[in-house]
């Protein structure tokens, strides 16, 4: 393979392993109305993690921050460039200068507080994604992989 | 869609937006041999993005701070539970409280710095992945989103 080749191509095949759920139990949810960023990451929501996957979560405690990767499967897949926060008075900036949810690869990384769990679903707090949103990935936050890098 | 239901379930397609090159102007590079994730973190990388996605990159700047999201093709995906990097006088946990490459869908989340870049090709360091692994998303590093969640 030669070295300007940037990749080998072909699909990536990924498969959800839950789902984000809102209003579950919260009737002043923001499902259903315009929300900021601020307001949905504020609102508690469950992830029902699939059955299958439940021996993923051993070990996850309430309290712990976590890292959660979803699939914004409502986002714009072909644009490469936007204006930041969709604020026109602001220049357009490639998508991978920005965390605009727009972007080849939908996925999204938001840190979140784990408050509970029960079975296979967590309650946590600080997800700024939309009810319905697929579940790709749950991490532990890592101060050493999270914050900015810094040599020696 | 009855609520105790996490998916709807159905692959999600991503694609390779480049790829992760060592050694390409180093002959010191720990190509070829053990290294610690240290030791991959420290060593400067490029990420040759495909031209197709090139005008994604507009606005990102040397010294720039990134998340750099890889798909780890060489993880196992079928393990739910590992010891902690590896060491087996660590319990067993499961993979969403670790941080380990094995999970269902095996995308790295590390943070990097861009410290060049000419054309589509990112001079970085930070990445922990190996030689040739396909990356699939860059995004700015933000601390409202990558550092722990707090509320208020």
């Amino acid at each position: 393979m030669s070295e300007t080749m940037a990749s080998a191509g072909g699909p990536i095949t990924m498969t959800s392993i839950g789902v984000v759920r809102r209003a579950f139990d919260n009737p002043d949810s923001v499902v259903g109305r315009e929300a900021t960023i601020e307001e949905l990451r504020a609102e508690r929501v469950a992830i029902v993690v699939e059955a299958r996957y439940a021996d993923g979560l051993l070990g996850l405690e309430p309290g712990a921050d976590i890292l959660v990767l979803c699939h914004l499967d409502r986002a714009d897949r072909d644009l490469l460039q936007v204006h930041p926060r969709g604020d026109t008075n602001r220049p357009m900036r490639g998508v991978f200068a920005t965390r605009s949810p727009a972007r080849p690869n939908p996925i999204s990384v938001t840190s979140a507080r784990l408050l509970d769990i029960e079975g296979a679903t967590l309650s946590v707090i600080g997800l700024d994604v939309l009810d319905g949103t697929p579940v790709l990935d749950i991490k532990s936050h890592s101060q050493y992989f999270d914050e900015p890098y810094t040599e020696g």
